[in-house]
């Protein structure tokens, strides 16, 4: 193909992918509806003017646009809710959405959506975004470098767009709002279909650098609390045609350099990796959280990253959500819930808002013992099914994804106050709670000396598990 | 939302969407290109230049553009292995994939591809799909309306479109040439997010019947041999929010009706039904093989159908794929196959090429068992991966996809020939080759008679298995 | 082998296997515990004595041994829960269950057993049976014939210490309890490795038939209400020793059998077919409700059985349990639930008491619909946890199971009386809930008539499907 | 339950456990059979009389107890398949595989059992396996201590019966034979329902440390290369009942304690450890190989052990056998192959004999880019299916399992001698093959730099990644 091809190409796709699937749908054109102003990305009025501020209105209210769990300012264990929740939106998700799936189109069609992926768009998006935080009472969100702003045709073109966006979410942030986390989307464009740190291509490589570098900025400068990778390309279709040694060492190297970036700009952030197992790749290289943990060790940066966890790539490893922020927590590094939820029998990531109580009850377990999240949060990464296309639905989701949580943080809470399930656990290891048990803990319990207490000792006696009266307890809490 | 605006949205979405997903990629401009002629859809010169025809040149040839195993008119058990394959490319794949996936933008930049769905570039499609066909000695072909031709703003408009296409197709089809199967896509447009047959809202069934009405007629005056189902949407998200049992009523007199339909119009192709578990759905209501079965075994439909199924489809429904050919094979309703092949550590439909030579002997084992597939035969619903991205690599993929099954016809010739293998499956019920065994096939064992014997013999004699000897004949054939 | 050989290796067998497998563990010997008897199966005072009778005490209750929601007499939707529920201990799981694993040795040391698989012994763990039904206010069991009485030399020795065990039985019942259901074990012992009545061996075959029999003769003699047949063995390892289509002929013929027989002794109780995927078959005939289905449909049995949903066997099949149920009352031929819960992140059957409540609450909802389950009702196939070995645990466990499903009912109810939900669906479908609606519905609706309107109506509105509304609902009744 | 009780039980249990599950069938008295001798363990004659030594008779011999890829001395890429291969015979699946499964009793009906666990039995036991090994034509074994020897009623009990046994299995082996590994079985017994080293019981954990001491000592006894560590009951049922990170630590002490125990004894064999996600328990803390690399490097224990990858492990992990040995390699920790296979379907450990042609092509090819395994080798960590009860059998699995892995390499090195699938990979690389590439791998390609880089390079060129070309040429060499 000719060069000039090829440019006519990434023009033409710059417009079209965007539109299709990381893109907002393509409804409501300016001249059409009348609410729609201008080229110029203005809006009249509110974007949801049927929604009122979402309130608590308690467990009794029929109103399905109220809280009935999450009662912001309320104190749990010596913290008020919104403390332990940080509650964050996702804007890709939320205001990039189209309701495509790989068998079908786009179905929402959101009435301040001109079917563009120009700037004045992306403004207009971003006005949306900020009516919706502050209807919901939500002070963090989420974004990806170019779901808030197009691709331009060069970096600095990109760059451009994102500095002119970024530039109004910061006036619209004020004072109170400020994203939880910021990452650079490495996945969407085709230049990454063979990754962007792990690519086989240097051009690649070095591309994926300049957009990490800027979105690192941006997230610093817009106040961002934690920064995140998520390698949704970095990992391979089949090891026939993939070096993973060397494309593993590359992502060390690329870890290594953002590294050093995030300390030579004075960015104090928490630099976060995402585990998935696989999906869009056969293999992701960060599986899960051992995985990435793994990772992190060989390379020596295990005290540089923690990890966002998201409950449906948990599930997607084999792993329920519990066990993965447990293994994250025990390592040292949760630093991040995606709050989300697959279904039990799909093989894919649905990305459903969370609404069992149960699994929300063991999150929360989780989030207590960790001691909270701060400085990262619960950031909604969920997403209306496709076949859900009320305005009112994004609220309805949000509501009730934020309501579980909080049920759960209220039945955790009962939990731990009750005491009678930590008590059982305790007393299961109690026998270490002993001479030997101190010795063996500290290292000191060799092959011969236990060999000689267990001949001593004799047949050790073993103790029910008591596992039905474990989830007996837990079930009356809920 | 007001009407404007609605019909607005219509239109822009056919054209987005359809670009976006079911299209294909925004390439090659005619503009730019000096191959690509005028908006007539005229292309001078051939789409594949590079690529020859392609040959048998037996199993010690290096070239990667010949067949290895396929040699066409070669008698494999008394029949040509093409009468035996009966091969069909599927237009979809390999004219409208673009390589988009659920995260990433379309990949692939064909050069006769100028970034429209217009009708021109339908045409000019078509005459690329046919010069693929007589490249890669293939006489079938397979479509979905939509597919071929683009959406119109109305039924009429849609309809009008089709034919132009279709006209063109006939044309080009000359003698030798015609559908496999043809089909309607129920499933990419927004109308269709819940359902076509088994849509909740009574203008989308209407419209589907519709839609089917002319799918079928158009797949008629092609000469197609098979009409095919797929239900992609015809199934359900949640129960919570679903009526199954009116939508599988509601199927069920969809079904009625093509059958109606197609024995007014003199249609005399086998009506297929394709199932598939899940995905874009939750669950799809023929969800496997024997699912199918009961559907049309529950309306009384089952002398009007039989089945198409996909490999790919088999292993999500928790079945190998000579399972669910088996499953239809006893049922009497094995009809087509979709060859193709999944991941097994992947839960989604990935549509590879099918390059497993053993799981390929398997299916010819069954097709064997079958006395072939006509009037049906072996679809290539697979798809290049999306990072390959070399026109060459659209011939390698089908040629090696092609070889792959020819060899697994010569592998299972071998096994039937040896005879080992049903030797020993023989001798494993030899004991019903017997006056008492041919009483109980006949219906003729009642309890007491058989209690009286079971008594009279004592503990019976149980042989061994013999499956590690099984799969040991099995592998030496391949 | 020899034939002597052969008959000392099954009379070995029998006592080895017994004990190792289905037996009770080789725990307490007359001689030792004081409290054991003698060889006769005495057994002096209560078998449960720290355990009271279960009574009802309401959710605030911190006693573990109490009903927490569970409370027999209280109506609900106007009829008692008793009713609904139709609780049924499973004799296996509570009585032979050992804690063995294909891993493990047993585990639990049941008091009561001397580690024999004796007749005695027999009789005592049936008398211990009926003190566990009255404590837990259940007046409901399941066994199959081998759990209750062991094996014998012969078939006639078998059917004499069945018959020993059944007359005792028969005695403890009283008037206020007997069988939901009896089965034949058609799995355990070696003779049936290749399956009962799909047995490649005729001798298998005509055993099998003596065996199910003699097996419903007794659930006859009981008053068992149902019948239920699980095929674990009846299915294949590998296709490539299996001739699939004379084995589904064989199950065909003898369940035919079996409508038969039952007929001819009068005895009214339903036959259930009992569906599950895999384990320990690579696939079993009667995959899943609609497998199970279709085989019925295909051999003119639909109007003999129904079947018995096993929630982990639903999962298992890669779907929801109430997916499972609902198919199955969708077909006429829901008649059973053997209430338990698998792990979903795990791979084979776990047979673990039901303790999610929305799990419940789904399942309950499937039952109201069906206006109760009766003659069939729910059995817990569910076993403590191999690390459970407190003679408590077997009593906390189906305490938390009945209080879950009894959870269940009151959700369900709190729905169906809130009514909102239904409403969401009612709306979904209200247009079918006109003429032409009805004309489709009445198998009027023609192709041509149907693109008419199409055409003359125009693009459908499509609606909102509020998913995530409905999960809203949904989860505020819990 | 009093003290007489549990000692009764133990004394019960050790002989009845052991016959069920991990024992040999209860087959053939020695009163019964005129081949078994007295109750000394004495055997006349051969154990396989019907089975001459096994010889290569090249791939076109139709005997089934012949090979017909594997040839012992034959140099394939400078080494003997031999030195390649380095086979094992697992003892426990040979010869205590019994066919009990969760819903079966024992199947295997082997002449030389006699239905004991008696030392005697022990002992007659490991002369067959020495014949086995012999006419296969293996000179490496695999035992767990409990396999070989009867459990005793004490540790020193149980230690005198080992050592008995090990001093004739030292005299059996000659100077040729020895064990690829030995290991000690903590599992099986039920004090180690909860774990060994990660029990909550103090004792159990002594109790294991004594038994890995003694197992230890006897595998450097009998010149054993390696000693394994698969934690099958180290993991968790439940989280709800567990403190899983003082249950890690406690497994990091223990191996700490191996170490420095093998040390002191002058054991220079390679420590292993085995991953496999669950089963039996929900989670295993070995999960996969990244899994327990990141255990190793967290506790500094990474340059203390390597990997024994086992293929079923690895699928059951949801990742292919081929990915877990490269995470091995690349982790510079692969040590020693289980050679086995599971069921694409089955959600279970089947441990079935590698079959597949193309599986074993890709393992050999990990192999061979590992440089080979030794001191490790592949262990045939499989067995026969449940159904397969004739003698002969034991060969046949064995043969074809030996031929389907000596195939894997013969078609691995013609992969490597024809070179187009290296040179297609070395391709996709070659762009960091240059300056700038070798600066980034060096670690100096700082955000800055690449930015430059990537503003300077415009839009990178991405090449296709031809995974369908690769799969050809993969498939070719089969």
């Amino acid at each position: 193909m000719k060069a000039g091809k090829i440019i006519f190409f990434l023009l033409c796709l710059n417009l079209v992918s965007n539109l299709a699937i990381a893109a907002g749908p393509p409804t409501c054109p300016a001249d059409v509806a009348s609410d729609c102003a201008s080229d110029s990305g203005e809006w009249k009025g509110e974007f949801f003017p049927d929604i009122p501020k979402i309130k608590y209105e308690g467990p009794s209210s029929k109103n399905h646009l109220s809280f009935k769990w999450y009662n912001a300012e309320e104190e749990i264990l010596g913290r008020k809710m919104k403390d332990w929740m940080r509650f964050s939106v996702a804007f890709w998700h939320t205001f990039r959405g189209t309701g495509g799936d790989p068998f079908g189109a786009p179905t929402k069609m959101w009435p301040w959506e001109d079917g563009t992926n120009s700037l004045a768009m992306a403004k207009r998006r971003m006005r949306a975004n900020f009516e919706f935080l502050n209807k919901l009472g939500v002070d963090k969100w989420c974004f990806h470098d170019r779901d808030i702003a197009p691709d331009g045709k060069t970096i600095e073109e990109s760059n451009a767009n994102l500095d002119e966006v970024v530039a109004l979410a910061k006036e619209l942030q004020g004072t109170k709002i400020h994203p939880l986390w910021g990452t650079a989307q490495l996945f969407h464009h085709p230049r990454y279909m063979h990754g962007g740190a792990t690519s086989p291509e240097l051009g690649v490589y070095a591309y994926s650098a300049a957009q990490v570098k800027k979105a690192m900025e941006v997230t610093h400068y817009l106040g961002g609390e934690n920064y995140v990778f998520w390698g949704g390309r970095e990992g391979y279709q089949t090891l026939l045609n993939t070096d993973m040694e060397r494309e593993l060492n590359h992502m060390a190297r690329f870890m290594e350099a953002a590294v050093a970036y995030k300390k030579k700009i004075g960015f104090n952030g928490t630099l976060l990796i995402e585990p998935k197992p696989q999906e869009p790749t056969k293999h992701q290289y960060d599986w899960d959280a051992a995985t990435a943990a793994n990772f992190l060790r060989k390379y020596g940066l295990i005290d540089e990253f923690k990890l966002n966890i998201e409950c449906n790539h948990a599930t997607l490893a084999g792993h329920s959500c519990h066990h993965e922020l447990e293994t994250a927590r025990i390592n040292g590094i949760l630093g991040n819930i995606d709050a989300n939820t697959g279904d039990p029998q799909i093989g894919w990531d649905t990305d459903q808002f969370m609404m069992d109580v149960g699994e929300a009850t063991l999150v929360m377990l989780s989030v207590i013992k960790n001691g909270g999240l701060a400085p990262g949060g619960f950031n909604f990464d969920a997403k209306l099914r496709r076949e859900s296309t009320d305005v009112e639905d994004i609220f309805i989701a949000h509501v009730a994804g934020m309501d579980t949580l909080a049920r759960g943080l209220r039945n955790a809470a009962k939990l731990i106050e009750d005491g009678s399930l930590a008590e059982l656990v305790r007393k299961r290891y109690q026998s270490f709670d002993s001479e030997i048990g101190a010795q063996i803990e500290a290292g000191k319990g060799d092959f011969d000396m236990l060999e000689k207490k267990a001949m001593q000792w004799g047949e050790p006696k073993v103790s029910s598990a008591k596992q039905e009266l474990a989830e007996m307890i837990f079930q009356a809490a809920i």
